[in-house]
């Protein structure tokens, strides 16, 4: 599957919620991660920002594409994190 | 087709891109944007963001799906734009 993760999540854990999304997905933009993960992959990357995010105060959105084959990215301006070509 | 737009832009031009953006799409999160839109229709939002930013410092990401009938979305934490419902 293909994930799209976007987090706005306060300054105080910024910091925390990028590196573990690193871990698994490949920085995009600012807040914006993306990449192919398994089931079992994206179950732990949850699990593990569920504990870095206060629920009241922050959002992570996660899109998750089980085929890629209907979509596009297009960038408009800066191409600012790796590239990692949908089609 | 279902667009999501997420920018990452200057602070000085960050209203001109939300405004503009929410002509065209729902805000569901700081720098975020998603909406069903014609094709004639994200032809004009594209042609009005790029007169809005400036591309050599701003990057703003459109991701396209010609259906979401393969997509999902989960959310952690607040929901904080308007809903609306892929799945």
């Amino acid at each position: 599957m293909f994930v799209i993760m976007v987090y706005d999540v306060n300054q105080s854990r910024v910091t925390k919620v990028l590196n573990t999304a690193r871990k698994y997905l490949n920085w995009v933009q600012n807040s914006v991660l993306e990449g192919e993960l398994t089931d079992a992959k994206y179950e732990k990357l949850k699990a593990e920002v569920t504990k870095k995010i206060k629920p009241e105060e922050d959002s992570v959105i996660f899109y998750i594409l089980r085929t890629t084959r209907y979509t596009e990215r297009e960038i408009m301006g800066v191409k600012k994190g790796g590239h990692q070509t949908i089609i």
